[in-house]
């Protein structure tokens, strides 16, 4: 287990993951058996040196002119995150951006299956999402240890955040990805990953104020 | 400006900035002139050295016992983001996530003002969203010109991301924030930051396997 702060120097690596595993799905259609760093670079627009110690994380190593191994390095990515598992999660908050993160595909692709939606508004009680039903807060604890739910992906306004965030907690669910503003306060048993929508923002507005001419794909 | 390599180190610490701000500008409201980096560093889960390096890039150094005077940190931050500069931004797509990013408040603190939504849906054309009109895609070149917008938030369905990226690079929008699964082909003088919701999840995920009881603020 990482000390915290390995684990910081990991997170810019963590977050790249994603898109590795994208490029590399992508490329195993074309049926060769390797694929080499300096072409998963290019693609991210990535130093080769900084690819290869990413995926090192996940235990596996290229070969040197061959490259890495298609199939193993998908499994390799995919354990280290956890994500050969399949979790169900919950969204809670029936609005937009909850709306928008059910429907999103690429999370059934990551393990990840939202399978019910929380509101307290009773017209969207009862209604579904993007298929998903929605149901009424009241009955989180009771669905939650029905559909072995893992997961909850917090998208209520900001007032609202900690008392969802208690509901949560209380009916048994110990990850939490915050999209609210709130700092939650959580038992230490509980993990919390706050999802900022301004730090992307944060590095196009450097971007646009350096003009550094770069596509970056989350580094 | 700082060379690719330079960036990459950099690009953590740009996503930390606005939860700086957002700590720093709650700390203001209490009247006192200095902040100190161990509070920041507390309330964000981060080691003081982190912050300390991270609020150098700005070009503001803390003063020993005291901290950061307040009020410079806050202006050094906004500048170096360039939020201290209104812009004019245009969210291309209607959809959920298109409607919970034009409505999502942190934005207009951040110096960024969401002016027009385009969509090709001839029910959507004419209605608002958040109280911001929706233009057809046939009028993005004059609405763009006559409203001064300097970025496009790119929200539409992947098949659509390079056709719509063309017109509004065509347009003349230089900034462009996506949404979308797809790497876009662009001109030089054009930054993209694509933006994956993946990598947060990824995050959740490893800490999800690795139970690190800490609290993460977009590290």
């Amino acid at each position: 287990m990482p000390s915290s702060r390995e684990k910081l120097n990991y997170t810019p690596s963590i977050r790249r993951m994603p898109s590795y595993l994208t490029i590399i799905r992508a490329f195993q259609r074309t049926g060769e058996p390797y694929i080499s760093g300096t072409y998963i670079a290019n693609e991210l627009n990535l130093e080769p040196i900084q690819v290869r110690k990413d995926l090192s994380i996940t235990g596996i190593i290229g070969k040197p002119k061959k490259g890495y191994p298609v199939e193993p390095l998908i499994q390799a990515i995919e354990h280290y995150l956890g994500w050969d598992v399949e979790k169900a999660a919950t969204v809670i908050g029936a609005g937009n951006l909850g709306s928008a993160l059910t429907g999103y595909q690429e999370f059934r692709n990551h393990g990840m299956k939202i399978v019910a939606v929380f509101d307290t508004d009773p017209l969207k009680i009862g209604t579904t999402v993007h298929g998903v039903p929605v149901y009424s807060m009241d009955s989180l604890p009771s669905v939650a240890r029905e559909l072995g739910i893992a997961i909850a992906i917090l998208t209520v306004p900001s007032p609202f955040a900690q008392s969802s965030c208690d509901a949560v907690v209380a009916a048994g669910i110990k990850s939490i990805w915050n999209f609210t503003t709130v700092k939650l306060k959580v038992p230490d048993d509980v993990v919390v990953q706050r999802e900022d929508l301004s730090s992307g923002y944060a590095l196009l507005s450097v971007m646009m104020r350096t003009r550094l001419n770069r596509q970056l794909s989350e580094q």
